[in-house]
């Protein structure tokens, strides 16, 4: 194998689709330590893993996995990136897979949060150390505070409100992270379909229900469960949350302050300030009053 | 006018989108009950309003409403069918409109429940009984238990009960009527989407997530909120309803029973039949446990 071995102590990160997998790898190197990708089949960007020492492995390919964590030298491990739920058939089970797959599949029926619980325990059994992305990379924790020049007026503070009570209530249930609330009135809930198609979706809300892109009006609040398995699932704001709140309309968006991940900072600021959206850190304690 | 003029007792039935308006009409002539639909202008099908005695108008011509009402001997009002939120410049506000809308927006400001009651109380200042579709055409209003053949399975009952839980939560800030959970896992939670909107965003998830036309699972709870007035805006289930849950590969829906309205209840039993599809009224004692 051509691959460079690090020894020692470097990052395993285990690496599904979007720009996560690899803002952690860069932030990581940038602090001097060395990394290793694992990028799961069929969700990871091949390409985007070129720069990095990596392997492509299928998701079911846990015995695999390990051993080439171990091989890489990794000591820690961090999953990254969104995986969608595989059909049984494209878990391509290796015998360690196989023989975890009754604890996973009963997991899997308690909920994300349990299914996600039992796969880390299969690494920490393992022997590595699993550490969530705020471990990880730091550097990427949203901020307490506001973030951009936008503040937001008196109704967009009582929408941020009623978002937050919202996706506190469904966070209970093991339900979303994301509430859009324009005016008073609820007008979009995340369960399984993802922020970006939440956002979709007030966008083609008629517009006498929400906000436009000249008068802007409405807060998206996301934020992570409170049970939530913080190790692999933090909510993620980029510059295509940025544009599609823009077109839906919205004032503001709202996350919790160490419990969110932004990808380039300083991009997301300026897209936001552009496009007249405040972004606001919350303390953890705003949500739990 | 041509339009004939009912004297006396006759249901004003003040009509929205969708096949609702229709149906209770019918339902009232069916018991010999005079009736005068008031078709909201861009929300209502006039053709489907030519059957009976009717007047089109715009949502903001409150004085010409409660004259036409008066005019056509109606002592019951009912609202019905889907009215979006509109905008100001297409409201056409007559005097009595223009003069009750600051107390409108501010209820409008706390949530849909609010905004309703508020023009409903205009109608009863009017001097009209303002009446429920359970009372305007109690035959609509679903019954409490299994509805066709089909029968749910153990999984079947633990997503209804999640389901239910989750529009219980909801209710009580004021969001939605219905969930979807499938396998112990969310699916989609509505807000102000519809849920026929809801039902075509679970058949857009990957097929891991959700059940297929060939192996259903995964179960629609459709409730009204707790707070809700429910004399404007019951849950209904319709044969449109029975499609898109079909396509979204669910093995149930279940609603209150007396709380949801069934559009053609003997078709659209037999359409749940034909595709496998349980159909269920729970007490409403079952949701508040």
């Amino acid at each position: 194998m051509a691959r460079p071995m690090p020894a020692g102590n470097a990052l395993g990160i285990i690496a599904g689709g979007g720009a996560l997998p690899i803002a952690i790898a860069q932030a990581a190197r940038n602090s001097g330590r060395e990394v290793f990708l694992l990028g799961i089949s069929g969700t990871a960007d091949e390409a985007d893993l070129d720069s990095y020492p990596h392997a492509i492995v299928a998701s079911g390919e846990l015995g695999r996995q390990i051993e080439l964590l171990r091989e890489a030298g990794c000591t820690e491990v961090t999953f990254a990136g969104r995986v969608p739920r595989p059909k049984l058939s494209d878990l391509k089970l290796d015998a360690k897979g196989a023989l975890a797959m009754p604890r996973i599949l009963s997991a899997a029926r308690k909920g994300d949060d349990a299914l996600m619980r039992s796969i880390l325990e299969l690494f920490e059994q393992g022997g590595f150390r699993v550490i969530g992305t705020d471990e990880a990379a730091a550097g990427l924790l949203a901020p307490e505070g506001y973030l951009g020049r936008i503040k937001p007026n008196d109704q967009d503070l009582v929408d941020m409100s009623k978002a937050s009570d919202i996706v506190r209530s469904m966070g209970l249930h093991d339900v979303g992270q994301a509430a859009v609330v324009c005016d008073g009135v609820a007008l979009a809930v995340e369960a399984a379909e993802g922020t970006d198609s939440v956002l979709r979706r007030v966008a083609q809300l008629p517009e006498s229900l929400r906000g436009t892109t000249s008068a802007r009006r409405g807060v998206l609040v996301k934020s992570p469960k409170p049970n939530q398995e913080r190790r692999v699932d933090l909510p993620v704001i980029g510059r295509t949350t940025i544009e599609l709140a823009s077109e839906a309309g919205l004032k503001g968006i709202a996350v919790q302050a160490g419990g969110a991940l932004l990808l380039d900072k300083d991009a997301v600021t300026r897209a936001a300030d552009k496009a007249g959206i405040f972004l606001f850190g919350f303390s953890p304690k705003e949500l739990s009053k």
